[in-house]
Formats: structure tokens, C-alpha cells, sequence
């Protein structure tokens, strides 16, 4: 229950960046929800095409598409709002972030993937959706730009193997894999921490 | 015999809209065809990708890739036919529009999807290939920001879906459905209706 | 051995041009890995993706991921040498295109795809990764708008089919097509052939 809350959290700030996006770029309101849907459910629904899990879980069921909605409504109606609470869906994107590294790590283990793979596949599972909201407007992907964003997925997910590896339980190497990875976001994006440019 | 005429020739209308683009953009005679084929199949490829139902129809036989070569080749070499025949062109890609969106739904529902989620992606079929192509000359896609498309196609899978609710045929259903989102589409390009920006 | 040797030779040789515009578009060091991945591995995950093969060889194991770093560094790290070792980096492009394609022609053939959607799907597993890596950077891919790219690997997968309706072995038919496919792609730089407009 706890976990599902956070999923749709997680969820619901990562649908909030592709909504805001599509209103900032003047798409429409079906513009709007489709890049809210596609920001929150990206990652996963490639990585489980990847893992051969298909239908992807997001494409099977109703939550993800209601959030979607729903994200994509507050990113059309509320700009003023959001521009308020800029900090907390910066912190739910971070969870979000932490999150999604870490199921998308477990998922492709449990689907034989070896630890390394695991680990890079958990990563793309947070940062597709970011990915896909980028293409979609016709943009290099942030995440492949700036900021501390891909390595705090990629600590989660490597937490979550390593923690295989020295025999944690599931469900302590997926807490400390996602605060793990939320908590170097939110580290990086407060003192302004950046990759080097190569 | 009449479903067939009726796929290949709203496929037909959607390769075209891929070479012309092409043709604007001055890609070169591969890069015509390509863009036509992405135009015509790209929906469908996404959504057997989904629901695993591979290799996608578009990929295991060739008619798909013949109209595409075909739509190509007068894209590239009637510019001045196309322009003439804007009217049918744009007719031929409603009925693609809705054809598609009636027959994407009825494949998501027989692979198990729920009824909502094989409407999306019922819709999905019908407006990929236009993302594509709008991805591929790294533009925003058209479908995002104007005008009555995603919707109409919409409505075709939803009343598929409705239509097993109340116990219509498939027949009946795909019929209604078809010429339901076909007719949307028509009418608010005739009277030029937009969704709001949000 | 020696196949596998070609095979990592052309995938460094991708990974090198993903990591060079990357460094060029001012990725950080992340999207320079990213990208290098990316030109290197998209073509075969896509062919992977399509003919049900998952997770795709290049998910499944290391090695093009470890490729894909090595190049990302080498074009972060090492941009004057790129820029001296521009020829051998074209050839060794040219030899991945040739190899991609027969290797993918042969991988969809065994998948039991009908020849010449083989010989296409061979094509895409050669260029997709071109594509991915345009696509990332928000430009129309290069490989549909000129030089003779695509059309050279698309003649390596016909050899290979050919070569099966003939009887030929398995190896001769890959390597007569990989040949041509490279000599083709090499001969038309030499002399700056280029499809038609259209």
C-alpha cells in the first residue's frame, strides 16, 4: 500500500514534468495528457518490452493513464500552483527517481537479466520517461546534458544488486537503494552538482 | 476483400503524408520511402510490439512495405498530383484514421487488454505512425498540438469497446466505430475546431 | 573469434560517432556514454525487439555496453585523435555496416521472416543506430537524407537471401554480403555518390 503510494507519487511528478512541458510548448489538451502519460510510464513500459514482459504494466492496467490524466489536468489549469510548489515536485520527482530505479532494477533481475544489466535497466526504467517527454518535443534529453540525474538511478539500482550480492532482503536493498539514489539527487540538485562535460 | 482495400488505402494516405513530408524536408529517395513506410506503420508496429504479438504484421509480410514504396515514389515524383488531390488525400487518411483505431482496438482486446486501455491503444494504432513521422524531421508532433485527430480515433475505439458491452457484432462495432471517428475527424476539419490549449 | 572481433570493431566504430556528437552537442559525460550506446546498440535491440528475441543480445550481455564507455571515453578524452583517425573511424563504420546488416538479415531469417522483409529488417538492425543517435541530438537522421548508407547495407542482406535461394553456405553468402555491402558504402564516399532527391 505504502509502496503503491509511492509508485503513484513518483508517478504523478514525473507526469507533472511532461504536462508542464507540453503546456510551455502550446500542444493541446490531449498534447498535454499524452506527454504527461508518456513522462510518467516511458521507462518502464520500455523496459518491460525489453525484458519481454508485455503487455507492459502500464499499458495493462488503469492507474498509470488516470494519474496521467489527472497530472496532465493540474499541468493545464494550475500553472500558478505549480510554479508554487516547484520544490515539492522537485522532491516527488527525486522519489520518483529513487523509485522507479530500484523496481525497474528488481524487475529485470527477476527476469534473468545479469547484476550489470539489471542495474542499467533500472536506470532507463527512471529516466525513459524524461527521455521520451525530451524527444517528443523535439529536444536532446535533458538527462543526457546536466545535472546529477541517470547516476543517482544508476547508485539505486547498483545498491539493489550489490545488496543481492551480500545477501540483504528484497525489501532492505530497494529502501536503501532508493533513498540511496533520492538522496543524491536531491544532494546534487541543492549544490548545484554537474557530470563534466567530457 | 473490401477490409483489405479499405487498410491499404488508408495506409496509402498516411505513407503519402510521410513522403511529402520527406519531399519538403528534401530527404533523398531512401529517406522518401522510409518516412512513408514509418507513417503507415509505425502505430501498428508499436502496438503489436506491446502486446507481443511479433513479428508486427507490418514486418512479416510485405503489402505494407509496397504501399510505402509506392506512396514514396509519387510522393517524390507527382508533388504537383498530391497537391491537387489535397481534398482526397486528406479524405483517404480519416478513413485510414478511423480503420485503423477500429482494428487496433479489436487486436488489443483479443490479446486480453481491458476495454479502456484497448481504446488507447486502439488510438495509438492510428495516430503512431503521424508521431513517427513528426519524430523523424524532429518536429514536435502535429497530433499533440491541433486540431480534432487523437480524439476521433478515440471515439472509434470506444465504441468497439462499447459495442461488446451491449452485445453489437464485430462487425457491427467496427463499422460504427470507423465511421464514427472518420466522420469527427471530417467534420472538425470542416469547421476547423481545435481542442483548448490546456 | 574473428566475427566477433569484426563485430566489436564496427560496434566501437558506432559508439564512436555517438560519442562524437555527443561531445560536439555538449553532453555531459553520462550522455556522451549514453549516446555511444545508443549508435552502437539500437539498430540490433530494435531487430531484436521485432522478431521477439528479448531481452535484446545487446541488453542480455555486456560486451556492447562495455564498448559503448570505452568509445564514449575515447571521445571525450580523445577528440584530436578522432580527428586524425578520421579514415580508419569511416572504415571501420563501413565494415560495422556491412556486418550489421548480414548478421541481422541472417538473425531475422532464423526468426522466420520471408527473405526480403529479412534483407529489410537486416537494413534496419545497420542504420537504426544512426537513427537513434539523430534522433537524440533533435535531427532528422542523417541516413535518410544522403549519401548511399542504407541502400549498401540493404544490398548485403539481398546477398544473403540470394545467397540462400542459391544454395550457398552461411558463410559464404555473409561474407560475399558484408564485402559488398562494405565496398559499396566505401566506393560511394570515395566518389560522393547520393541518392536522388526524390
Amino acid at each position: 500500500m505504502f509502496l503503491t503510494l509511492l509508485d503513484l507519487a513518483g508517478g504523478f511528478a514525473f507526469a507533472l514534468s511532461g504536462g508542464t512541458r507540453a503546456v510551455e510548448r502550446r500542444f493541446d489538451l490531449f498534447g498535454i495528457v499524452f506527454l504527461a502519460f508518456v513522462a510518467a510510464t516511458a521507462g518502464g513500459i520500455v523496459r518491460d518490452v525489453l525484458i519481454g514482459a508485455v503487455p507492459p504494466a502500464a499499458i495493462a492496467s488503469w492507474p498509470s493513464a488516470a494519474v496521467a490524466v489527472l497530472a496532465g489536468l493540474v499541468a493545464s489549469r494550475a500553472r500558478g500552483l505549480i510554479a508554487r510548489l516547484a520544490t515539492p515536485v522537485t522532491v516527488f520527482d527525486a522519489v520518483g527517481l529513487g523509485f522507479f530505479a530500484v523496481v525497474g532494477t528488481r524487475k529485470a533481475l527477476d527476469a534473468g537479466l545479469t547484476p550489470v544489466m539489471a542495474a542499467l535497466l533500472g536506470m532507463l526504467t527512471a529516466i525513459g520517461g524524461g527521455i521520451g517527454r525530451d524527444v517528443l518535443t523535439a529536444e536532446p534529453p535533458m538527462v543526457l546534458r546536466r545535472e546529477i540525474y541517470a547516476l543517482a538511478a544508476l547508485l539505486g539500482g547498483a545498491v539493489v544488486v550489490l545488496g543481492d550480492a551480500v545477501g540483504w532482503s528484497n525489501g532492505l536493498s530497494a529502501t536503501v537503494g532508493a533513498v540511496a539514489a533520492t538522496g543524491l539527487r536531491l544532494t546534487a540538485l541543492r549544490f548545484g552538482w554537474n557530470l563534466p562535460r567530457g
